[in-house]
């Protein structure tokens, strides 16, 4: 236990419990409660700055971009022609940040609840706060639940980057909340959901794809590797109106100079492909 | 930094400096110095049992089997006919465990230096150390340097289960060793080897594949997800002396009676040619 010494933030949660992960701090830049939220922004000896909302990792410098560009290139490149977003949550910009730089998207609408991630975002994280800067976005403070019921037929993709599934982030993982997204695309939508990693809670990820299988016609999980994350996986619940939908087939293909335009550093088509292949254990599960 | 409490067992390591992975733990069931090594096992309240190796997780209960079918069955199924399987390392018998499920291997020779690694792994681990138990199993306790240096063309897969690239492991990483296995094998061998996270060590990567790229006509890197190790990533460095080998095309496909008939919980046809397509920044990085 000698590396337990002053100056380490150790992250522990209901949801993962007998194991934490813990990362050394060279400083803390901000540490404030917000209307919602313990809000925590340290800058660290190996990850670079991170942001840590109720005592949770949300992203770290070192490794955000392989979150941010999965949550926001696979649905996008799953749908046909994505000129209008919405996104839910994503208060550090970093989602408007990767939506802005696919070619088809003309028009990005966020709604953020916490006023507060934003603001402490622009200031600490402006790596991910760039996002905020896209003449393509339209951003509003507000809760995403409300502002759906009062947009119909209106998106044609609908990302939710939210919190994990304690306090009020759970409604963002029931059945009702995607049929309030349903309701809010055109048709052949697709949404694509934050679902937890199939490590340490394969419940919550069966349960939510259940969820969005009650509602959409075409349904699956893809995943990515993420280190700062509990198991360093995570994954997405995306749901297509379009039946037809082949997820693991991208609707449009990077060349390397493309690439390197839009600054990906994780995401490639092939990626996109194989963030489908699920180990055995999951397969099976949640068939 | 209240969950640092009695209990808790930290592993830190100079390779990976900043984070830290903790977990409870409910037991020491073993703490002693080998001829080699601190030898520790644990029975912990969320990963079951735990081996640990001067003081780095070797692997847990609850997800080694991501790891020992990767690095097997990669290789295993990369060849047309294993038939005759050297495994240097792994003296917990993961590996051997899954290598004797193939159904094409005939034969496995393994050579382990620490002898006190296998007997606790025997009385503390059973659900690896059944491995040991396999009719096709020859174990012998030395070096494996030495064992090749006495068994030249003799086999056609070789596995390194090897620990982390510190103290005596350092020379499992390098050149000469990628040659030592080449002059091992029969004809249109595989090699196999543990090398690192691409998150936290890509330099480790980089110089592991180009070791192994200098010995094989053909050498490719693939990786898995085991989230107890560092970054929740690891990946294998594999050459083949069959310079037309296409190691993202399994040369066997498992049907779902085979995956349950040999108890495979990761590793399936699709999880072969996915754990061969890398992120943008480790593809150029590697390329």
């Amino acid at each position: 236990m000698d590396t337990l010494k002053k100056n380490w933030f150790t992250e522990a949660c209901e949801l993962w419990p007998g194991g934490t992960f813990s990362f050394e701090v060279k400083e803390v830049l901000y540490n404030e409660r917000s209307e919602y939220q313990n809000v925590q922004v340290f800058d660290t000896t190996s990850l670079g700055r991170v942001l840590v909302l109720d005592g949770i990792i949300q992203c770290t410098q070192k490794d955000e971009f392989s979150y941010q560009e999965m949550i926001s290139f696979l649905p996008l490149c799953c749908h046909k022609n994505p000129e209008k977003v919405l996104i839910v949550g994503g208060g550090d910009g970093g989602v408007a940040r990767e939506v802005a730089k696919h070619p088809k998207v003309k028009e990005i609408v966020q709604v953020e609840i916490d006023a507060k991630v934003i603001e402490v975002s622009k200031k600490y994280l402006p790596f991910m706060a760039v996002g905020f800067d896209s003449p393509k976005l339209t951003l509003h403070v507000g809760d995403g639940f409300e502002f759906m019921k009062n947009h119909s037929q209106e998106f044609d993709v609908i990302i939710t980057d939210s919190s994990d599934p304690i306090g009020p982030a759970v409604s963002l993982f029931q059945e009702n909340y995607f049929s309030l997204m349903k309701s809010a695309l055109k048709p052949n939508g697709i949404v694509c959901s934050q679902a937890g990693t199939v490590w340490n809670d394969i419940e919550l990820v069966t349960s939510t794809l259940s969820h969005c299988k009650k509602q959409f016609p075409a349904a699956a999980y893809g995943y990515t590797s993420v280190p700062t994350y509990p198991s360093g996986q995570i994954g997405f619940v995306i749901g297509s109106l379009d039946k037809d939908v082949e997820f693991d087939k991208p609707t449009i293909s990077f060349t390397r100079e493309d690439e390197k335009a839009m600054n990906l550093r994780y995401y490639n088509s092939e990626v996109h492909k194989a963030a489908f292949v699920l180990p055995t254990f999951v397969k099976y599960q949640l068939s």
